[in-house]
């Protein structure tokens, strides 16, 4: 197998990330091509130099254009803010680039119909950091809905919420306005539980919702007394009708004291059910109508070897994957993907329908009326 | 204080707590006029009989009517199928006994505003079976978001779950017909839920909800092939508008497999959050947003003799009550109530607010509308 | 069945918790004589007059032997400070009474030989008050492992903790002494843990074990600069070998911050595993080697009526039971033991077994040897 | 600063975690020398071959002292079976490398203390594979105790189990020997519970134990009705004396059917307790004897960025860190050690503590008398 160029923008919270997983991805599982950390950029110049010295990069940039031209680079990682992922992955895909793409994909939806446009006529291979998809958890979770482990599947529950923006007296940042992030806490947490929703029951059809901003106003900060409008949610919920009929409730705040990471659902079935929280991400709980009533009890599966591909990392179970893991194994869905020439998962494809789904939800909050969510096509 | 009088309508689930309840809160409280058990009305009389011995009571009946008119009884317990309570309460009303009604008041909301009129008119005292609300826990969270303690309530959040119409095999029953059980899930579970939704948040104003029958129709039983259809909702969810603007969601199902007694809940506040769940009825988790941030987390507090009127029942923290214990609290607010000629709570007043919501979420799930929540006058 | 008349002595903690239990076991099983609450005996008169008005019993006294003497009282319930144990519950036996005697026996071993060898001759049915025993959850394990469901018992840990001493300035009490208190934590908590081990495991043939006194004096109060010494361990932790062979580990403190009603314990067989927590009472855990391993986990079993007499309390499951509840299923048994003319369990019988191992801890941590348990016999 | 060869002996479980480690920590942390995976060394050649290439070594050996001779290699990770960790170790020492050794040190104490003794002649800088000691939560916990956030320490208690030999009818290996595996569950899983148990409450000065083998022989597999001999410990218990007074009680068990990785501990203080368990990593249990009395409760630390080094693996809290994360912290104490000069933690000193009481406990099961743990020197 040939080995991989890539050329990383950005140097943040998902950055490091990425420069993490692409270092270490062959190690872990072997069956991918090598991967050569080939380009760095950030701003400034000396930001991005320092950071390719620590990350193994082996040359650094502040011109992301400069990046995208490097012959040297195969795939192009986007981990800048919002609402420059469109201007960036259209050029990388123009020039022939594979883009992995953090989530989510674009500030509004027809920007991101617009991207998978283009990169469906480039036929470069595209994924979106929806990364807790890739949780052996998660997988087994599917496996086991597909296997009629809990039967026929009836009714979705979901929440996510993370507490960055619960305190009254933070600081007004760029994060509060449309322009420059365009969703509140749909497009940072809200969007990763429709990619868990639709993973687990399929896509979503319709829906009505609330949204509500909960600290209005935020002060500037530094001593000054002005206050500035906080344009986009903190909290939203909806009332979800997938495709396949099943009923479902999502909720999500960025405004939760407490929430660190939770992301948790619950999936009913006519024989049992699912649930499962992100801050105990190695735990999967399973209810089964089986057997005597007197031993029926929810069970705790802790992740191990049986569900891969945990194994990659540790061959014991119990040991605990961490949050860099699945980056790791959404990195190897990538290279697989693009080494056998087909499509990834998810690539812009699916991300446009979990996004679809987030922008209705903000459509249906400020309309109070039932949305159709709309289709890639 | 004098003693009371007390005639019972019922032996089942309901009928045998009441029983215990009534026959143990004044050496449990001390602080409450001495009960008598009068009389105990089943049908048929043998089963009557049989259980006025069993549960102490002085003598039976299979004539409610004859129960309601015994001048020795001065409280009547009302623990029948829901279809007949408004004819028993309004006769014990008019009879001018105080009375006892277990949830949910009757199939209507019509109905229940009819039996709050009279009850207002006639004086007597009234209190409705929603135990969870009498839980020293959850008295316990009302005192924390009365003090302060997690700040103004931003969100909240609540599902109550069972599985008791999980099985797609079980049997029809009176419990699928509007005639007979009026609303499924929403009347035998989702009013515990906005009874406690109510008492932490506020009263709701406006709703938006889905309902659904999960099991659509149901086998006659005894070998037949006959199957009837389930005329009433197996899940709801609904977004609710409170009166003091804050947002909320919950959901009940009773085909929720694994679900036994489930009643979870989380209020968001702006200084921190509170979470509960009943199946751990004795156990409220807190976190505030103060002191170091390597030392904030979720405190789990056990309750005991600092969250009363626990320590009426354990003089030491950590040894739990049970289910039965929260109706010798709801039996112990309504003799005080009586003696001291104030109202109980919830008399049929709170409660008529805690039907009318549910009534509310019945009608947005069919109309696919915003519902406003009727107002009691 | 005749009737039987209580006398009560004592109205603290465990005096209320009998008079609870006395005055609802019919009612809760229907299958008992019904009780009559004849006499209850506390010091002053006044306070034994107020109980017994609040408790329902028809005449208080505060002279034991006047209650013993009462040849309307069929079972004498002793729940006084352990130091006047032995003589009530000989003067009660002497007097043909059955005995309910709260735990621990006595102060000495030897003093709790004697009390058996009284009972025996007298033929009067004892009980002793070790109620978490009687917890449906205990019973169900009981019932997994004599089933085979995690086959041969490999192994025992066990924990139970208060943290009623855990205070340094904490008021020296008589409970500090070992002429009133006699054992520490050993008697006050450790009991109860031998109790469930031996019904889950078997008897202990000999152990090594360690004692601490954390605290070694504590403060006399009320502004007095005196303080006393600490004569009984506050923590002590032993090494089991049971009579069957298995090894066994088991700690208690009475200092251990925290803990409310600690009682948590593991048993491992050669097939799986079960474990308990007393603070979440109405949940066991059970791992079973069976099945794919994918799918195997521990299991949490939320009591109900599949674990008998659950249903005699709730008819549904999830629904709890509390700390008293555990003293009506100890009365109950004792009835029927009554009434059938058999031995209730545990009897003064068993419980010399937990109390000869609990003295056995005491002195092998005193003496740094191994120490064989003392046979009843 | 310069950058350091790495030649790592080993391809399994901790070769790869050794390998993922070394390839990151630079990437991770940025304040360490850079590193170059040099050589890798297994049998048969091609093992190492293949590795080599999957993990990005320079070249593969299947010579362990070739690649110890190799003068690009600055740092030698020994992660072969415990028989071989001697010889190579001392090889790797008087070349004059530093030396990351996988526990334990060696089978026996004397070996080990030749190896320490060694060391510290030639210079180089030693650390062992005790990875549970550098999760961020256990380092918190350091930190409370040290900050008084319990008070005094007054009681230990851990475990540690998995259940790689619970089931009976597992084959025989080599595992089951003294010659090659020295020690069973103490050897495997205890040293990491006493490694834990040192770093929060000290060294420990004597014991008593017990030590159980459960599966007395095994089948050798493959057909066979031959049974050999299991020579080593499957459970072992221990009732220590810290140095400092303290008591503690520690049990392992390598035949514990659903402990996957279940390492639990809790520290008891005059003012709190603190407890963990390595299943759920990365929460700590608080309980702090504080405020009121009706807020207190176990406060769930969930780790994150205020819980040093977790935010160098992920900015924002509750993400959860993995298993071969605690690896990479373990290397980067390593480079910061060998880099400034200083004794790296836990060097071979420390480890011959942790290793000495294992043998002590063994030794203790063996004999039924009290044994002090030897010293190092």
């Amino acid at each position: 197998m040939t080995s991989l160029g890539i050329g990383l923008i950005g140097t943040g919270f998902m950055g490091k990330c990425h420069a993490l997983a692409y270092g270490s991805v062959k190690a872990v599982f072997g069956d991918v091509p090598a991967t050569r950390l080939e380009v760095l950029c950030d701003v400034p110049a000396e930001k991005a130099e320092a950071f390719a010295d620590q990350f193994g990069f082996a040359r650094a940039t502040s011109d992301w254009k400069d990046l995208i031209a490097d012959p040297k680079v195969d795939i192009v990682c986007i981990t800048t803010p919002n609402k420059v992922h469109k201007e960036m992955a259209l050029a990388a895909l123009e020039a022939g680039k594979h883009v992995h793409l953090e989530k989510p994909m674009a500030l509004s939806l027809e920007d991101a119909r617009q991207m998978l446009s283009v990169a469906e006529r480039t036929g470069a291979k595209t994924i979106v950091g929806y990364n807790y998809l890739h949780n052996p958890a998660i997988s087994h979770a599917r496996k086991l809905i597909a296997d009629g482990a809990i039967g026929r599947i009836v009714h979705f529950r979901g929440m996510v919420d993370e507490d960055y923006q619960a305190d009254p007296d933070l600081a007004w940042t760029w994060r509060a306005t449309k322009a420059d992030a365009g969703l509140g806490t749909l497009g940072d947490l809200g969007c990763h539980l429709i990619s868990l929703a639709t993973a687990l029951v399929g896509p979503v059809e319709s829906l009505v919702a609330e949204t509500r901003t909960v600290h209005e106003t935020r002060p500037m900060g530094n001593g000054s007394s002005e206050r500035r409008p906080v344009e986009n949610e903190d909290i939203a919920s909806a009332l979800l009708t997938f495709e396949n009929g099943v009923h479902g409730v999502v909720s999500t705040s960025r405004s939760a004291w407490g929430r660190k990471s939770y992301i948790g659902f619950e999936v009913h079935g006519t024989e049992g059910m699912i649930t499962f929280d992100q801050e105990r991400m190695n735990e999967l709980r399973l209810y089964q109508n089986r057997g005597e009533l007197a031993e029926q009890g929810f069970k705790t599966l802790l992740s191990g070897p049986a569900h891969p591909p945990y194994g990659q990392f540790v061959p014991a179970a119990g040991h605990q994957l961490g949050f860099n893991d699945l980056k790791v194994i959404e990195v190897h869905e990538f290279l697989k993907a693009i080494s056998e020439g087909r499509n990834a998962v998810p690539s812009f494809r699916e991300a446009l329908h979990f996004e679809a789904v987030i922008h209705a939800i903000a459509e249906a909050g400020e309309t109070g009326s039932r949305v159709r969510v709309a289709r890639a096509d």
